[in-house]
C-alpha cells in the first residue's frame, strides 16, 4: 500500500502506535509531488530537503496532539515564515512574510509540518488565474480560488490543505475535485496573517479526505470540544434539500446529482424533506456581492497605491468602486445578510442540515475559468458553517458536489452530521 | 512658533508651498520626544537617525500626496516592515514582522513618515499595562489601550498617530487626553498586518489635534470622496443628546459636562433634543463583551499553544473560554447587535449626529488602570463611526471628552458635523 492513500487521522493513529514516522508519511507526500505536480501543478512552492527535516523534527519529539507529524498544504494567501507567500502576484514575487498565519501557526504548534504552498486565483479574489489542473480530468479546472490546495488533497499530493472563502473559494475545489471541504463558521478561525478579501466574508476553509481528517482540523482551531468523531445513525436524520434561489443557474444534471442524493439519504432511512426559502432570501446573492467590492475597497488599497502597474485592472475597479456601491446600498446589504441569518435558523430549526449544491455543475473545461461560486454565496454571506461531500457525479463522470449546510456556530455538530451523510455517498466515507 | 505646535493640516500647507520641509518638521517631534518622552513614555521604539532620513527621502520626492513627508505614531500591535512591534508582550520582544500592515502601507505609499512605536495594552485586550503617562497630569493614566498614540498626539509627540478600537481603545484615550479620535466605520480600513482581537469589532482608529488633520487620515483612507472639509453651520445642525443605557456608570462631573455641551450646541444655535434608546439597547453592552471574549478565543490560540508560560492569563482565559459562552449565546449576540444598528439608524434618521459620553468621567488616577470602556462598546459593537470631542473638562481640570456618531459609512458627514462641534468647544478648533 502506498502511504499517501493512508488519510491524516489513519497516519495519527499509526504514529500514536509508533508504526509511522513522520518522515516517512511526509516523504510519501513529497514522492507524489515530484510525480504529479509537473501536471497538477497544485503547488507553487515546496523545499523537499527542509519539509523532511521538519518531519524529523517532529519524530524525535513527544507528541503534542493527533496533528503531530501530519503534513498539509498551504494556500499561497496564507502567511508563512519559513516559506515565500506570493499571492499569484507580481508585487509579492519572492515575498516572505518572515511570520505565519495565526491558522498556521496553531498547527504548527500542535506538531503539523508545512508541506509546501499551493496556487491560488490572485489574492484569492481575481486577476491572475492560477496554473492548477483537475486531477480527475487535467483539461479541466479545479475550481477557485483555492485551486492549488483542492487539488493538492483531490491527488494525494497533501493529506490536509488550507483554503480560505470569500464566495466559494473553498467548496468549489472541494466540489470539483470530489473531496471534503469545509467552511467553518464566519470568525471562528482567525484570518489573521491571510490576504484579507471582505472582512464582512473572508473564512480559512479546510481540506481533506474524509470528515474524521476536517475533525482533526476542527479540534486543532476548537470548533469542536469532543474527544471523537460520532457519527449519527443516517436513519436518525432530518435533512431538508434546499434547491436555493439560485435553481436554476445549476446543469440539469447538477440537478439531478442534487435530487439522487435526497434518494440516497431517504433510502438509507434519512427524513429528507424539502426546504423552499421565502423571496426574501433572493436578493442574498447580490447583497454578498456589494459586500465582496466594499471589503475590496480597502483591503487592495496599499497594492493600488504602491504597485498599481503590477496589479491587474480588477483590483483597480473594486479600489476605485467602479460599480458605484454607496453607503444605503452598503447598510442595505448588511442588514439584509443579518435579517436573512436569523430568518434561516428559525427555518431549520428542526433538522439536522440543509443539504443543496456545492457548484452549478462538474469542473468547466479549460483552466481559464475557475467556475462559479453561485451556490455558496448566499451561505458566505450568512456566515453559516458548509461541508462539501464528495460521491456524485454529473453528467461527464466528474465530481458534482452537495453541500451540508448548519446554523452559526454548530459546527461540530455539522461533521458528525457530514460523517453520517457522508457513509451514504460512498462506501467508506472516503472521497473517491 | 514652535514647529511641533503645527497642526498635519498646516504643515502639510506650507509643505505644498514649499515653506517646510518634511525634515524639518519631523525633526520638531523627534526633538519633541527626546525632551518629554522620557517622562510621558509614549513611545516603545523611535529611531531619529532613521526617520530622518525617511523624511528627507520625501522632501527630495514630488509629493504624492497631502500626507506627504508628514509624520505619524503607530500603536504597537500594528505591524511594521522597518521597526519592531512588540505588542507589549513578552512572546514578541524584538520582533520585526517585515511588512507593513495595510493601514500603515497606505500612508506611506501616501508619502508619510513613521515616527516611531507606541505603547499599548498587551495585545490591545488585556494582561500587562503600558507605562505612558497623561500629558495632562502624568500621575494619571492615558487611557488605554492605544495609551502611547493618544499621548504622543496630546503631547505634542506626534501630529498623526494610529491606534485600535475592540471596546473603546481609541475614544477612551482620546477623551482622557483631550485630543481628536476617530473610530471610523466598522470594516472600513483594513485590519490586515493588526493583531486581531475580535474579528466582529476590530477596528483601526485615527488620532488628530483637529478635524482637518483627522479628515487628511480619512482621505488616504478613501472615508471621504470631498476634496476638503467644509463644517456645516452649527445653526444647521440637529443634534440628539443620548445618555445611553450605562448613563448611571458616569461620574457627576462628567455627566455634567454632557448636559454643558450640550447647551453650548444649543446657545450656539444648533436643534438639541434628546434621545432616549428604548429597553432593546440594555442588553448591546453585554453583547458587546461576548462577541469580544470569542473573538480572543481564535486570536489568541497561536501564542497559547506555542507560548503560554509568556502570555498573562488574562487570555488563557479567552481562548479556554472560561465565561462558558456558548453557541445560542454567540448567536443571540451577534443578531441583538444587528437588530440594535437597524433600530439605532432609524431612530437618528433626521439628526446630524448624536451626541453622548465618551468615558465615564475623567481620566483615573495611576497607572494600574486605562479606565472604562462602557460609553464605547455599544457604538463599536454597532459598527458605527465615533469621533471624540475635546475642550470640556472634569471636576479635577482633566478633559472629559464627548462623542458625536453617525450612522454606519457615513464617517465622511460625522467629519463636517464634528468639525462644526468641535469649533464650539474650543474657538480654533484645536485640541486644548
Amino acid at each position: 500500500m502506498e502511504l499517501w492513500t493512508l488519510t491524516a487521522a489513519r497516519a495519527s493513529a499509526l504514529m500514536a502506535e509508533g508504526k509511522l514516522s513522520s518522515e516517512d508519511y511526509t516523504r510519501a507526500f513529497l514522492d507524489r509531488i515530484a510525480e504529479r505536480d509537473p501536471l497538477i501543478r497544485a503547488y507553487t512552492w515546496v523545499d523537499r530537503q527542509a519539509t523532511l527535516a521538519w518531519a524529523r523534527e517532529r519524530d524525535r519529539e513527544p507528541r503534542r496532539s493527533p496533528l503531530h507529524g501530519i503534513p498539509f498544504g498551504v494556500k499561497d494567501v496564507i502567511n508563512t515564515r519559513d516559506a515565500p507567500t506570493q499571492h499569484n502576484s507580481p508585487i509579492y514575487e519572492g515575498h516572505r512574510p518572515g511570520e505565519d498565519a495565526n491558522c498556521v501557526a496553531v498547527l504548527r504548534a500542535l506538531g503539523a509540518v508545512v508541506l509546501g504552498k499551493t496556487d491560488t486565483l490572485e489574492f484569492a479574489a481575481a486577476g491572475r488565474k492560477p496554473l492548477t489542473r483537475n486531477p480527475r480530468n487535467p483539461a479541466h479546472t479545479p475550481g477557485g480560488s483555492s485551486s492549488g490546495s483542492g487539488a493538492a488533497v483531490a491527488d494525494g499530493m497533501a493529506p490536509l490543505a488550507l483554503g480560505t472563502q470569500t464566495g466559494g473559494s473553498t467548496i468549489r475545489p472541494a466540489s470539483f475535485c470530489g473531496i471534503h471541504g469545509m467552511k467553518p463558521t464566519y470568525g471562528r478561525i482567525s484570518f489573521e496573517g491571510v490576504k484579507h478579501y471582505s472582512v464582512h466574508l473572508d473564512t480559512v476553509g479546510l481540506y481533506g479526505r474524509c470528515t474524521d481528517d476536517l475533525w482533526l482540523l476542527a479540534q486543532a482551531y476548537r470548533l469542536t470540544e469532543a474527544e471523537r468523531l460520532c457519527a449519527p445513525s443516517v436513519a436518525d436524520l432530518r435533512i431538508a434539500v434546499c434547491e436555493t434561489p439560485v435553481w436554476s443557474e445549476a446543469t440539469d444534471d447538477a440537478q439531478a446529482a442534487l435530487h439522487r442524493a435526497a434518494a440516497m439519504l431517504s433510502q438509507a432511512g434519512a427524513r429528507v424533506q424539502a426546504l423552499v426559502l421565502p423571496e426574501s432570501f433572493n436578493t442574498l446573492v447580490a447583497q454578498q456581492n456589494i459586500l465582496m467590492h466594499e471589503g475590496g475597497r480597502a483591503a487592495f488599497l496599499p497594492e493600488y497605491l504602491g504597485a498599481r502597474s503590477k496589479l491587474h485592472d480588477d483590483f483597480a475597479a473594486k479600489v476605485e468602486n467602479q460599480m458605484g456601491f454607496h453607503a444605503a446600498q452598503m447598510r442595505e446589504a448588511l442588514d439584509g445578510v443579518a435579517a436573512r441569518r436569523v430568518e434561516f435558523e428559525q427555518l431549520m430549526g428542526g433538522f439536522d442540515a440543509v443539504l443543496t449544491l456545492s457548484s452549478p455543475g462538474e469542473a468547466p473545461l479549460g483552466l481559464h475559468t475557475q467556475g462559479q461560486a453561485t451556490f455558496s454565496r448566499m451561505w458566505t454571506a450568512m456566515g453559516v458553517p458548509c461541508i462539501n461531500i464528495p460521491g456524485l457525479t454529473g453528467k461527464t463522470g466528474l465530481p458534482v458536489g452537495v453541500q451540508l449546510i448548519q446554523r452559526r456556530y454548530e459546527d461540530e455538530r455539522l461533521l458528525q452530521v457530514a460523517a453520517a451523510v457522508s457513509s451514504v455517498f460512498t462506501p467508506d466515507g472516503l472521497s473517491p
